[in-house]
């Protein structure tokens, strides 16, 4: 049976460790580190997210700047309080919650963000910088870099290693690939043109789900050993939930869970960490404004 | 027997085309495209790469802008040279040839280069919008573009094919992994940290060695059939010539051509390919300043 990779407990570890810093940056500078999270409109997903993160930040205590923009704002609008946050010194990440409203164009919005506080690490610069040998982004991709962070604190060994990515998005499968690189695996990306995706994975040392297709790797696609990191959260009918639904990753867990040497649960695995690295880049980001 | 890729032949008649718009750009502008070709000291590897180059713009009708700036140049006044090249509109493109000497830090040097007319498509900024979904970049490195040429000219599929790269340089390994990821190939990155490379090359459709390792690539490595571009050029010693050597692929070329389907020959395959590439970004830089 896989060893269960908890997320969770994994992202709680991080967090006091980011609580500790916080507290010596302020004892040493007086300052704190200050996360902007921004939200246009009321969707509800969107809502939740935003209260989780903003209070994952008082928990380790960072400060956020809340912004809660109507929805009928103008692209200028939200422009304009980008720059505001931009300019202010107690601000040392941005965050900007997508999705946007259909009339705000998401790629000028992001691009406006200044590079120093792009705490979601999606800016050209930084993704070209993640690619390139000899160089450095200033902040890696919250998620992409929530995996490696779970693979490497399980003792999981990276160099070397067969590691197959599943799915080549921007936000996950394209930057996890490009950090594997960087850690010296073997990396294959599978998409959605690759044919036979089942037999190259099942030779993966290292699997990274992140297709956004409920339970598609099935526990037989698995190589015995193999760990498992099911970056997947897709919503299934579930009728006896009061909800309705419930959530499900890329990853068949009950069969991969046979198989596989290390598994992340869905909810549970990734998700905890992504939060976790989005407060450790707004640390640094503060660190290296504050801590020069 | 493989078909032989003839990159000399390809190159011409790429050549011919840009021949073709640089005249026509000509008489509906009355200006041609300018590249500035920068060299400093005279390493005589150097120095017959560039008058490779500055020939090359000759033939095509792009004015070439020749620097030579004594090796003893120091930084300060190098970056001075690339301001003046930014500033200077008859300036499309600018080419600082590698390496230079030990006393300046060429990524400083080439970070100075207006991302307009980064022709050579190095800036990190444009190795991001390369590797990112929906985005372009700018120009594409010229080897890179020039291997995915070969493969296009000849038609030969890259969507849903296997395809392996041998070697992660900036310049060559990582840049086409992006390009035939974003051509829909499944594509797995080989490199010296790999474990039996051999059979993940075996299980390739399209093979692109790019590892500056003699003859690494064996007959049997290769998949029957398979497409192999060979970007390798190493020297080896050769009594019988007078220069007492001879240039080399990675791949073993006489083994190689028994099995593959499509080989390129060195020299002969990618090289002429990467000076008629350097061309068309040089063109494409030009028309996007000129042809608004």
């Amino acid at each position: 049976m896989a060893t269960i990779i908890d997320g969770k407990a994994i992202a709680q570890t991080i967090r006091n460790e980011i609580a500790d810093e916080v507290r010596s940056l302020s004892q040493t500078y007086n300052k704190v580190p200050g996360l902007a999270v921004v939200i246009v409109g009321t969707r509800k997903d969107s809502q939740s997210y935003v209260s989780m993160k903003r209070k994952a930040c008082a928990e380790v205590g960072i400060r956020s700047i809340d912004l809660d923009l109507p929805e009928q704002s103008s692209e200028a609008e939200v422009i304009a309080k980008v720059h505001e946050l931009n300019e202010n010194p107690d601000v040392h990440g941005i965050l900007v919650q997508l999705p946007l409203p259909k009339h705000i164009n998401e790629e000028k919005i992001l691009s406006e963000i200044n590079i120093e506080k792009d705490v979601d690490g999606f800016h050209p610069l930084n993704i070209g910088k993640l690619a390139m040998k000899g160089r450095e982004p200033l902040f890696q991709p919250c998620t992409p870099k929530g995996c490696l962070e779970l693979l490497t604190r399980s003792g999981i060994r990276i160099k070397g290693k067969r590691a197959v990515v599943v799915g080549r998005s921007n936000i996950v499968g394209l930057p996890v690939s490009l950090l594997l690189l960087k850690a010296d695996a073997t990396v294959t990306i599978v998409h959605s043109h690759t044919h036979d995706s089942e037999s190259i994975i099942r030779e993966a040392d290292i699997v990274i789900a992140a297709a956004g297709q409920a339970k598609m790797i099935k526990g037989d696609w698995i190589k015995p050993g193999a760990a498992v990191i099911d970056v997947g959260t897709n919503a299934v009918d579930d009728p006896t939930r009061k909800s309705g639904y419930r959530l499900v990753g890329d990853v068949d867990y009950e069969e991969a869970s046979k198989v596989a040497g290390w598994l992340t649960p869905v909810p549970g695995g990734v998700g905890p960490m992504t939060v976790a690295m989005l407060l450790r880049n707004t640390l640094d980001g503060a660190k290296r404004k504050i801590a020069q």
